[in-house]
């Protein structure tokens, strides 16, 4: 079996479209690639698709192992959850030590804590990797997170590299992120990212439809602008083009025909959950995650719209003068998302001892991931310029841009709330940016009532110790 | 040991102040109760305290079981977590079978579960059973919401409607909730919403204090109106006492010697995590938990103030009409803090099979617990008119009572908004209403862009199945 002898460089398990493209990717630069589907038809597909005929498909896994140069490097891009622990340990009677496992998929952090444990006590190294950039990310060049062993990682980097994605100055869009889970970590940060601005813009197309009465072939024109500018995004990009796409046979967009019930894989509601934990705000996300949620209830909105049916309309006597200011209210709460984002890594890192380079992150967002866009070069040179900057709304670039945006942010937000139209990520936005700029918030009455009923104690101002009060008397004066 | 041989009708585990005076409440009622705590001074001063002498404090965990009539009630008032483990293990060797053990404390309810069936597995019941009310409800009559074996519940029964307390119609604050951890999940669900009340009353105390920039003794005259009216609740109740308190020896008031820095226990953050999990948005509580979790971040906040440093300030015509306003979006929001949170207490019925009454809830949250109010007769008699109303804000009543609030809360807060006041938990309370009543949503826009990054498909209005588009192909036109 020559073909079998032949050393194949990577494996690749889990031939769906990711995985066939990131194989298919690999081939183009140059390396020879194994890649495992017990369907065989999907090896097959793999192997036609291969111009370069440096790819090999299997649907039988010690071959498959065995046509593999070591230490292995074996990456699987399958569902998240059971099935990594039931592939795992299907593989693991055939690995040697010091053999390479990897998890491209999107599995929940703790679940790779523990797997990266599990191997390593073993002998193995287990890396879970962020790749984002979808089916087309996968092909062409994806954005590339990679948490676990670093000497391990050294050993794919040349691989890694020459796949990912490429920055405007040619920099790979891979880095080695931390030890541990903090790939996975890293990656579900960007995730949730993704939701907050996929929410701007869908607040960005109600307050243009519902609001300004905008047909789709306006709302298209405003979107392409947008892109065209500092708003620069892969978002925006897709949404430009998502209002040109009819429904089939048809002479009306798709978008009018499709169901406006948001599903969601989880990514987001875990980055929520975890910053919770990590006690590090990211509302906007928060927002972006409750409004997918609500969005299922269907009925019930079908209902309580006959129920409180006052019609909203934004009273605008400048049309372009409001879409002008919505573009900086759209710049703005874009900053804050991504803010909040690098706030929570800039948590989790300290918590976790990812020893996370932000500067590095950023520099790895700015092409092939689902998020790049043009203001992560910003973020890559606040954090480049001070790599212990504490929050990215402290950055005086940032600043200069923020304090631009602010007025025009605060005149949209505050008609689109009185005139009912539902933007609640760019509010939850612009609140969390007005909280975050009170050098003093209203929380010493929180502070005082949790003492009232719950003698739960507070702190004074310039006085060291927690103190109680007998607050059920009433008054002391 | 006469003592001992007397059999007491309860038993308390755990002498701190709750512990301590729920017992009292009980000797009130004509209950013997036994006490039990280590330190010994506590079971002493439980017996000082006790003017009926019907109760008896020990600090050996043997003669105190023995005191108890069986099948034995035991609560333990300890802190959640590790503790309510240890001790259970410390009890089991000394009780029977058919005995029940009640877990007071706040403790996570999937904890709750699992005692639930490892006790139950051996023969014991185990009751998670909420608590609110604070020391002064303890002692006076809290609302009880237990949950666990319904047989096991009519042996306590008659204790627990006597120390209840009772609401204006003398019915007692105790139902039997449900199975499992039911009990301590709505308890959680009832931290929840007084997470977003407490939000809402710090927002309101902002508004006027920076916005309006109104001296403390004239937030306290609102607060006392507020609480006079439609708005009554102990929240508002207690704000307006915290309003006259002084600090001691000084003619200011304690208030502004507080820390802005807002601690926390974890159900708040607890009942937004379920709620995620479940689907079931809850966004005002969500906005409390991340504000509490920003205001710990003073150093940021008073570095971003200098830098974004445009000072705040409402520009008023009319402050009696804007006070007015002010008002109208408390009761809005308020209104919509509890529809979020019965809502979640539905999906979680229907999703842990808890069989809920939410009638029944609304009746035991109107007296003796922390989110006690007014409003709260509106929901129980939204639910007693429907029990099976599928969201609060369907109710007819409900409808006319919001109605008549929106336009002033619009107002309001577009002011809000524009002067540059944090206002969070009113504006999310106003965006999950307006997304609430939009029959459509912008979320056809989410579900495209899914589909064009991620292959995640999408359905069609009026179509069965999932749909994919190639995207990619930019445009059919």
């Amino acid at each position: 079996m020559s073909d079998t002898e032949k050393k194949y460089a990577f494996g690749m398990i889990g031939l769906g479209t990711m995985g066939r493209n990131l194989l298919l990717n690999m081939g183009d630069h140059g390396f020879a690639g194994a890649g495992f589907d017990k369907d065989a038809s999907k090896g097959a597909l793999l192997e036609q698709e291969d111009k370069n005929k440096n790819l090999k498909g299997f649907s039988e896994v010690e071959p498959f192992i065995a046509s593999l140069s070591t230490p292995r490097a074996i990456m699987m891009l399958v569902p998240a959850g059971k099935i990594v622990d039931d592939v795992i340990a299907e593989l693991l009677p055939y690995l040697d030590k010091g053999d390479i496992l990897i998890d491209g998929g999107n599995s929940h952090f703790t679940d790779t804590n523990r797997r990266v444990e599990e191997l390593e006590s073993q002998g193995f190294h287990f890396f879970g990797m962020g790749v984002s950039g979808g089916a087309d990310g996968a092909r062409r060049g994806p954005s590339i997170m990679p948490g676990g062993d670093k000497a391990a990682y050294n050993v794919m980097k040349p691989i890694l590299e020459a796949i990912a994605a490429k920055a405007e100055d040619g920099e790979p869009c891979v880095t080695y992120i931390g030890p541990g889970a903090a790939g996975h970590f890293v990656k579900m940060v960007h995730n949730g990212i993704e939701y907050g601005l996929m929410q701007l813009i869908a607040e960005s197309y109600e307050i243009m439809k519902k609001g300004l009465k905008m047909d789709n072939d306006a709302i298209q024109k405003v979107f392409a602008k947008w892109n065209d500018g500092r708003l620069q995004c892969f978002l925006l990009d897709i949404t430009k083009d998502i209002f040109l796409f009819k429904a089939p046979g048809t002479d009306h967009l798709l978008i009018d025909d499709i169901k406006d019930e948001a599903r969601a894989k989880g990514t987001g509601k875990w980055t929520s959950q975890v910053a919770m934990d990590l006690q590090a705000p990211i509302p906007t996300v928060d927002t972006a995650v409750a409004m997918r949620d609500l969005s299922k209830y269907k009925q019930l909105r079908v209902q309580a719209s006959e129920l409180y049916s006052d019609v909203p309309v934004i009273n605008v006597d400048d049309k372009e003068q409001f879409l002008a200011e919505l573009e900086q209210a759209f710049y703005f709460t874009m900053i804050i998302s991504y803010a909040q984002g690098m706030h929570l890594l800039t948590n989790a890192s300290a918590e976790y001892k990812y020893d996370l380079k932000l500067a590095e992150i950023a520099k790895i967002w700015r092409a092939g991931c689902i998020i790049r866009s043009k203001f992560l070069y910003d973020i890559y040179n606040a954090y480049t310029k001070d790599s212990g900057l504490a929050h990215l709304l402290l950055d005086g670039g940032v600043q200069k841009l923020v304090n631009e945006v602010v007025p025009g942010t605060r005149s949209v937000l505050s008609k689109t709330i009185a005139a009912g139209i539902a933007a609640p990520a760019f509010t939850a936005s612009l609140s969390y940016f007005d909280a975050f700029r009170s050098a003093r918030m209203p929380s010493n009455l929180t502070q005082a009532q949790r003492d009232f009923f719950g003698a739960h104690t507070y702190e004074l101002i310039g006085k060291e110790g927690v103190f109680h009060t007998e607050w059920m008397a009433k008054t002391n004066n």
